[in-house]
């Protein structure tokens, strides 16, 4: 069968919306886009009974998915007017670590009558934060038996990671864990769904369960040391062939007939192996060399580079051969509390006459903060700020830290604070960047993407000032998707010669380089203010030190005496 | 000339406003009260060309003081339909170190025309902060030399006291300086003004002129070494003749017949020596022998204690014989930032949905964040704060450092963060009862007053709990006109016998035992929130060391870079 298409369709599975981006490989244009929010959306009550799930869960019902999909590529295809014979590849991108166990053929245990009631049977979101335990206890483990994949991973486990959460179902739902055939990745379940073929991506293993691509997974005494119940989970649970691990950039399988017709779409198309949603953005944005730092800033921060060499860097979360363009290790670290703290601080922090001010100006109340803002100087306000209200990922990957604010007098004013809050995620980016470089990971400039940087200029200008790096913004507001779709032109392109002249690509990081969109306007640093932000970031250096690395352990004692309140029970 | 009276009228001159108050000796009831505002406020802008002063700066006008009294004392008068032959005597309490300099016959040098137009010949009020430089240089010039005296002032000298606001006018404004034959308290001037004989009074000398009841005021070689134009200070300026150092509970002099015939009262009535606003509060409320603390809470706050022996500790802002009631040494130790504190939260830091729930209720904001505390216990938030949004005076006395909120996270509501600052200034609280507990000076209950206890229940709670000690609240809402009251009636009872018998009582101990004001109302600590602030207090302790005793100079860093800023021409 023949391909006449010049379009690639990205799919893009966010935290509460499944998107699908047709790209014309030809204009680079996005020819449409449509977006559907899943039905259940984040599920913080039991399925069943509706009671409130424990504090910190999160979980989805994956035939959301499903109903997503479909209606996004079936919309984008009518509102192009978009002959299916002209798509060619089809790429996925989704969050991560998003995990669903299923039978072996796919389906979700979730979705069998006997399992609906048991909320360790569905998918748990990335932020399902029910396996802090688990994870402290694998942390622990690793390092007492000096597993050297730890060092990769920034000598840290996440509760947000795959294993953990699968130890978390062994232990509080057994009968979930044994009746599942399979744990994946939800990016590894859709592909499945979409080619009829079980395959793995190297991003999914390699970013979120320990998979190595030498190495492998973890061996099986690290898995039994940790529970016996998990001694044969690399051979059974997840499908350790390594023929079924896929490296991002290569051809996963191709679109079922029975998939073709829900979806309105020709059979046979090539599937890429599929991405986490932040990498895709790298891809979307046209990263596609070392040193040009991505950073994604939406609620939380998630920073990408790629490099020749595989190094142990403190508290980056992940080095992965293949995991976001082939022939390049792909690194990540993270910071969890961007949006989410600017959004805090708006909603119980502005005082009533902010909100009229803003009203009458016809703008949003973060834009009449960065209004009260222009012309401010850096160390104008006299505060500092630790970025902790949601815990640290990189580099301390400690999540009993709060976050802290210093400085304030009777004069402190709403937007100061609010800056104070900026500056502070941009000294914890620089110091993401300082790590990459002292271990000789060159990072020569940044591309910033995601909701925040988009809307927010001033911030934006601020990083570059602190980091003292030039940055560009991603020009595409779907960055993700459309590295999906870029992902899905260099699976067709990966297909036969016929396909990869029809695309112009002969690899996805040819195909990165082509079709991914970042913005002419470069913002770079002041001299003058970095030379203020020098002595402030010193500044938060010996703090984050002081109170992050067991100095003063107040914030963990505050913690404790919190939770010792909450279950008089426990200390 | 004979008395037939019964009442002692208190003259109370605050920041803002003055108020008289007719107090039933023989009832101990208020019989009547007035209050009016100064014309001219305070002045924070030059008093002709009407351009803004520097920060910090605060002025007013003498004439405001007497305009308001006469209104004031007419109106009281008048409303209780009082004979003028029933006042029996007359009390005074002032701001301080509230200074202005005169002409040898009492004329303030502003109500001259040649310095009008001059600044520096205003009344400096308590809080004008404009001899920061010379506050500093005086301290560091007593260190050197050894001084003695310092040590009674916690080993610091205060921007706001005399000698450094003298020291500014020499230095800025030597042609005012020059002119001035003396340099009061304006407590002293009043009563100058009432008496037409100048005296002064041992707690303003004492506690804000570094006069000491056994070594006078410091040398002259210690005055001359600071500017050798204050060589002679002590001399002049001061009017050093110890004959003219009154105590407190002392008879400063009798009414003159014109000042009589301008206010509607009889001439020749006993007028007592002037005491400050916060020190006549301990006498209306009834606190007249050692172990019993005192704490005025408003905008700031002022701790009084009494005790038969004198010990200099740290952070203790004076200690005074005479200096609030005959036969004691008076102690005073202070808290910056109390009122102001939640004043600022309440402006800047509430959003506009609990503002619109306040209304909606009818109440105000602060009564809402107190209603959202309820049953909340210590440690529930999991936050700490340093009370230092204006500097610190007991223990630290450095107002080169900022207030601090920690353990904030994004669940954090602002009810928790107002919490927390009620809190902090608790914890500072204990800090000064444990500086005297430590130098043997005994502190066994507290009875507090201001405007901050009364209207905030829950607050004077948590100062129960967090200091361990049971609190009483002032009875009276004017306690410190109610305390010159008393000295009225205690500067009759000096006077002679018959009048002694007439009030009932034989000095001003006794009077302010017998009139002074406290509630029946206990608040007693509840062991359990004890047992949890006693760790949050630990918690508190190790971080003001560390930001507040050099360990981490971070706030003096950024309040330099700060000032750096806004003069560039200084470092």
């Amino acid at each position: 069968m023949e391909f006449m298409g010049k379009y690639a369709i990205g799919l893009d599975f966010g935290t509460l919306s499944a998107r699908a981006l047709l790209l014309n490989i030809e204009s680079g244009e996005e020819t449409a886009s449509a977006v559907f929010e899943y039905p259940h959306g984040v599920m913080e009550h039991h399925p069943v009974t509706g009671e409130k799930l424990p504090a910190g869960w999160a979980l989805q019902d994956p035939a959301d998915y499903m109903e997503c999909m479909e209606k996004a590529i079936r919309k984008v295809m009518e509102t192009a007017k978009c002959d299916p014979a002209e798509v060619l590849g089809i790429g996925v991108d989704v969050t991560s670590s998003t995990v669903l166990p299923v039978r072996k053929d796919g389906m979700p245990l979730c979705s069998l009558e006997e399992f609906a009631a048991n909320p360790h049977a569905y998918v748990k979101l990335w932020k399902h934060h029910g396996a802090e335990t688990e994870a402290k206890e694998l942390e622990k483990l690793a390092k007492e038996r000096g597993e050297s994949w730890l060092s990769l991973y920034g000598g840290k486990v996440s509760s947000e990671w795959m294993i953990p959460k699968i130890l978390e179902t062994l232990r509080h739902a057994p009968e979930v864990y044994q009746a599942a055939d399979r744990y994946l990745e939800v990016m590894d379940w859709i592909v499945w769904q979409l080619t009829g073929q079980e395959s793995r991506s190297a991003c999914g293993a390699g970013y979120k369960a320990f998979y190595h691509h030498e190495a492998g997974y973890p061996s099986e005494q690290f898995f039994e040391a940790a529970d016996p119940g998990l001694e044969d989970i690399t051979e059974t649970k997840l499908a350790a062939d390594t023929a079924l691990i896929r490296g991002i950039g290569e051809n996963a399988g191709y679109l079922t007939e029975n998939m073709a017709e829900k979806l309105g779409l020709l059979p046979q198309i090539p599937v890429g192996t599929a991405i986490i949603d932040a990498h895709a953005a790298v891809i979307g944005s046209g990263v596609s060399k070392p040193g040009t730092m991505m950073i994604i800033a939406g609620t939380s921060s998630c920073h990408m580079l790629l490099s020749d060499s595989e190094k142990g860097i403190p508290g980056v979360a992940g080095v992965v051969k293949d995991g976001i363009l082939p022939g390049f290790f792909g690194y990540e670290a993270g910071q969890c509390c961007v949006g989410d703290h600017f959004a805090w601080f708006v909603k119980n922090c502005v005082p009533a006459a902010y909100e009229e001010e803003a009203a009458a100006q016809g703008i949003t109340v973060h834009q009449l903060l960065v209004r009260k803002l222009e012309g401010y100087r850096a160390g104008q306000s006299g505060l500092l700020a630790l970025d902790w209200f949601n815990g640290v990922r990189s580099p301390l990957m400690d999540f009993d830290l709060n976050g802290m604010i210093l400085g304030l007098n009777l004069n402190t004013k709403p937007e100061e604070i609010y800056l104070a809050l900026i500056e502070a995620t941009a000294y914890g980016t620089r110091m993401i960047i300082e790590a990459f470089e002292q271990a000789g990971v060159l990072v020569e400039s940044v591309v910033m993407g995601g909701g925040i940087p988009m809307k927010n200029e001033m911030l934006v200008q601020v990083y570059a000032d602190i980091c003292k790096k030039e940055i560009r913004l991603a020009a595409s507001p779907n960055a993700s998707a459309r590295g999906a779709a870029i992902l899905g032109a260099a699976a067709a392109a990966m297909q036969n010669d016929a396909l990869a002249a029809q695309t112009g690509y002969g690899n996805a990081s040819e195909a990165a380089a082509g079709l991914g969109a970042v913005s002419d306007t470069v913002y770079r640093p002041d001299p003058d203010q970095s030379a203020v932000y020098d002595r402030l970031y010193a500044e938060y250096v010996t703090l984050q030190e002081y109170f992050g690395k067991g100095a003063n352990d107040v914030m963990k004692r505050l913690n404790g005496i919190k939770k010792g309140l909450a279950s008089p029970d426990k200390e």
